[in-house]
């Protein structure tokens, strides 16, 4: 364990998307967040052996391209693993077992079997692990949950969530990793079904019980990529590689308190560049949120009067609302990348011992997975109502 | 049959909040639209004694309490069913039996047996049969048809129906002869989830063929009304009454064709007055539709150019919109009764010989409940995927 | 005066637009709303001869093209006057001088002097005087009105009003009589200005004390119209005409009371089809409504608790709201037309001797027409703030 | 000057939270932009003796507490002046003296007279010289500047703007530097309303030619502050302290090129957080923003198809965006801070010639400060059109 108030020295494995993204936050945290411990970003690991160059202009002072060598390393606190699904494994497990704390992206892995090694790792490891579902930071869900978790919704009925992408709508967007069950586990399920599942279970805090579920791949085969650019990138002439993921899910689930979810994730919704909405209804009033105006949350109250009553649109950037207090005067919003910020924020906290701030935990994370693995099950057996298994050792999510 | 030209007589059967609405078409229709021939009100039957004062308000020249002694009268060339769905049937073989042209209020029946019925004597009786099905007379939907049918959004992919009503989510909001199943048939299945089926397969024109559905009934018991207020009413004490069908239903449905349906309906959605939503993703573009606004559909190209692209919100009071030429300059918006009156325009264009106008036939609706039926199926099979059944003789919809 | 209870018999002057609209709410009124009297629709006047067949098609039993000969008739009681404004005055005093009940259409007349002598004989006429701002009539309107008055918004700071339209935003739309000074008295700001005055002087009770103002032509001249279509029309060839109207008027004006009221109107607003919007900033809290969205009222107050303040979306369709109750159930929303039936409702309970529903009179009606004048000063003297001179025995505006 | 390639040595002057934000900005730039050089923060000034701390949390090496001892330092490059207003001249015409680079924050002064020394200066000086009208660099407004300029709204009518905040509605809302006109030189005016004339002018390429004005103060007093916090702060007990500036402003702009302008800004607009709006309307299409929703822009185009017209909701989160590619995938939103990243980022290229990127200049923003002296010149002679005087040597706004 590191010293308490002693400087938090940090690895990032993965120089991709979202190791920029968290390099960005680790450098952004400590200047509007009382920390209580500096921050001391060590080495960026990335595969590519030209990689050096982009560490530097991300202001890293080393780059490494074996996460082996790193992990273990004795100037470094921190393993915060940003790389594709199929590596988070092997990469907490080593991390862990040399006492480091470990933030995973999500899905926590690619199978419920390797998150089970993981929670196990994790339950005797000194290290703080935690589950990088950055969504949970965002101060209109994080609200929304208070809200919720406060009874001012009432008795929960409905949870109903989209996540809407488009950058595979066209039938020759070109094939991407994420496009191949191997590396990527699953497609959109994984991708970003995986966040509405762990979105609405802590939103109401309360597990899916059970689930129906489709799966669906529309475009089956796709041209090879030349130039990644984005999320996407630029499709080549070759033969078209199949793909071997889904494009869509669509998930009716059954919570264990008798709410009844209706989750839907695609990759084809032409328009919709990044639409993760969710709704909730209870007997009392009902939250409703759209990433795409991440800045608001949309709240009813059935207790305003007769005539009153109506959808607030609250802009989350008052000092009352969760994170944003730290930021700019009220109606100056935020970014995507400030859920970022929040997360390592949160995260050195839970380093510091604050319980609130640890989650979700790689139990929690876990939890997601199985609810993945019920799905793909389901979706297998004709969408039957299909249990999500828990381990026995398993309490309630928080 | 009528003599072409002759003036159409009309017998209202409901005096309810149907039975209001259609009296309102009627007389509003030929004012806007030219119909080539008179409109005359005759006779509206209601089943309490004391409505005639009621008709006359309504500015109806007769009132009577027997459906019986009114639909094969020889002066009345139309009836207009607006009953609760369990007496469909029995009106509207009576009045085609009777040579009469009969509008008839969704659902078409309660169960498919009696659709069936209805079909097969509307096949051979002179007379025009339509379901109404109103929704399809919004401007905004109409002109989204139009546009999926000339391949402006390529492909379809998903098609996304919300119906969010909240007039029972109060617990102790009384009961109403809509909560008990020998009278309504369903729930919120029938009477609003049946709306976004019969728009979805209309829309895209496809039929669904096979669901995945789970039914859930939130609030088991309810207290019994004194004064109906509107659609709900006023609760009174004595004995909470057994809440028989549906408070919401999840359908996750395959189309024919191959789109992914995601229809969700319930009246416990806290602060959703009427929120009867669809979104459709194709290929080359979008349309999404929420009748809270209903003079506005959403629309987007995906050919628009790239920088320049983004839902199109457009207002649907222009010229060139279905219905809304007859009507107002633009941006002086439709209210919901308008639905009604375009419904009567067609239903007596249809009895014209307009082809295109006569639609949904009574058929069309039966596969709407052919779709019901496979929902309340597949819902009591643990939301296994579950085919519609047709009949031998059925084509696809149109 | 007419017999109370007895019959109420109609003749609506003109029969463009506004005469159908208003033909339509005399006809649909009674249907709705307890009326207490018949509604007897007698004789529609229009200036075409052969405007018989268009009266016959909206119901009117007789056709007549000279108003002389109808406003002193024995068998009507109300003249409904619907005619361009250089007209109002002339026919409002002479049905006045015969007894009739009088609804004219706004703006009252084309200039104050006009105005004045329909004021003062309508002072001491038997008939009831009304003026037709119909946006009065809109649900959302009235019920923010009643928070207002009710204090709910606290001390009134802003009114911030804009019109926007944009049927003239082309160059080559059409000469028409509205762009014709002699005939339409002013352009924008007659037409549409002067509805956002008088909502906004009615919405905060209050009237405006003097202006700062400007008005602007940016069309000069247009092709002459063949063929009239909506509230355009289809251009035709030949010499341009010259536009002798304003396209746009900025008003700066301060209420008596102290409020900074910011006017804006304009048929230049391309995009805009007939963006109506007003809001209201107290110390309390706010309304903003825009037209376009005429079912909705945003409604803020600074009461609610910190983190949880929003402008609350209110669907205008709860039995609560203004007029909202007489029709459909919640999320039913209304129409434009809608407003001129709760026009005609409140005439009749105004004839009936309601007071409340008697407004605006025509004193206050030539209160608007006195902002015009100034308005219209004001923009002559290099937009220099300029008082509304009022009459000597004027009262405040209720 | 600086060499070409070198480090680029960075000093902040003053520490509030525009001087937290200008150096969250110069951290974050680099990171995210090819710059060409390395950004060196090497020293923030404060006035508080006590400012170290801070300084050193916000990551910079050194801190100071006379910027008369930091402006001329050789190791320092740029002058980034974040005080208010009336230090501006001072300060900027040392640093221009001493061949610095300098970055100066809106209003570029509190009076024309100085806003005109520090263009003369700005003129011989060596150094780069930008005023920081931060919502420049919002991509939606960049966006929206690129098509107006491209032609694509045709010839422009109607600049309709508005800056609506509220933290001054309340009227115990404590007594700021920003209500004192000896340290903020106008209230409402200079400092939101001042962002309104800069991106009006900027965003049609046109210079306001006359303005009719009121400026308003509701509040006339308020209680001392006791502490900061935010914007505003908590109001103590004690003699309330005269405002000494305006709460509100409205401006009807007459823009050389025939434009109307309708500016208005306010601190006391109940509910409105930062609603900082602007729309334009021209002959061809029309674009609208709202600073509440900054990550979209609403585009008209009037060549869309009949029928298919309508306000494009375009998500400015792609890379065809002004400043966007650099960021997230599409979808993924930009916050208040990265206009002053971007501000950056521009400044950095106009220090490396690039032309386009070197605005505002410091005689354009004078432009600015000219518009506010003819405003209050306006309004303290009855709202009457007033010429905005140009200096003989000035050309027109690019």
């Amino acid at each position: 364990m590191t010293i308490p108030d002693a400087p938090l020295r940090i690895a990032v494995i993965g120089n991709g998307f979202m190791g920029r993204m968290h390099t960005h936050a680790w450098r952004t945290a400590p200047r509007f967040f009382p920390l209580g411990r500096e921050i001391v970003p060590v080495v960026l690991v990335g595969r590519r052996a030209d990689g050096a160059a982009a560490a530097r202009d991300l202001d890293w002072p080393e780059y490494a391209t074996d996460w082996r060598e790193v992990v273990g390393r004795a100037d470094i606190d921190v393993v915060d693993i940003c790389t594709p699904g199929d590596t988070h494994a092997e990469i907490a497990l080593a991390a862990l077992a040399a006492g480091k704390h470990v933030l995973c992206e999500k899905p926590l892995a690619n199978s419920v079997a390797e998150a089970d090694r993981m929670v196990d790792a994790a339950a005797t490891a000194p290290g703080v692990a935690l589950c990088g579902f950055s969504y949970r930071r965002t101060p209109a869900l994080a609200a929304a949950r208070a809200h919720i978790a406060d009874g001012a919704l009432g008795e929960i009925r409905h949870v109903r969530a989209q996540y809407l992408q488009d950058w595979l709508s066209d039938p020759d967007a070109p094939h991407t990793w994420r496009l191949d069950r191997d590396r990527a586990g699953s497609g959109t399920l994984g991708d970003i079904g995986a966040h509405s599942i762990d979105t609405a279970q802590w939103l109401i805090g309360d597990d899916i019980a059970a689930v129906s579920a489709v799966l669906r791949t529309f475009v089956p085969t796709r041209p090879p990529m030349v130039t990644q650019a984005g999320i996407g990138g630029v499709a080549g002439a070759g033969e078209r590689l199949p793909v071997t993921v889904d494009d869509a899910v669509a998930v009716t689930a059954r919570f264990a308190g008798g709410a009844l979810g209706v989750i839907e994730a695609t990759r084809l919704a032409t328009g919709r560049r990044n639409a993760n909405r969710i709704e909730v209804n209870g007997s009392l009033g009902s939250v409703a949120f759209d990433f795409e105006r991440m800045n608001e949350l949309e709240y009813y109250r059935a207790d305003d009067p007769a005539g009153a009553q109506g959808f607030r649109r609250i802009q989350m950037t008052e000092p009352e609302h969760p994170y944003a207090g730290a930021w700019w005067p009220p109606g100056h919003g935020l970014g995507y990348e400030h859920l970022f910020t929040h997360q390592v924020v949160d995260f050195v906290r839970a380093i510091g011992g604050d319980v609130d701030a640890a989650a979700p935990s790689f139990a929690e994370a876990a939890r997601v997975q199985r609810v993945l693995a019920a799905v793909t099950e389901s979706a297998a057996n004709g969408a039957v109502m299909t249990p999500v298994h828990r381990r026995d050792d398993e309490g309630r999510a928080s």
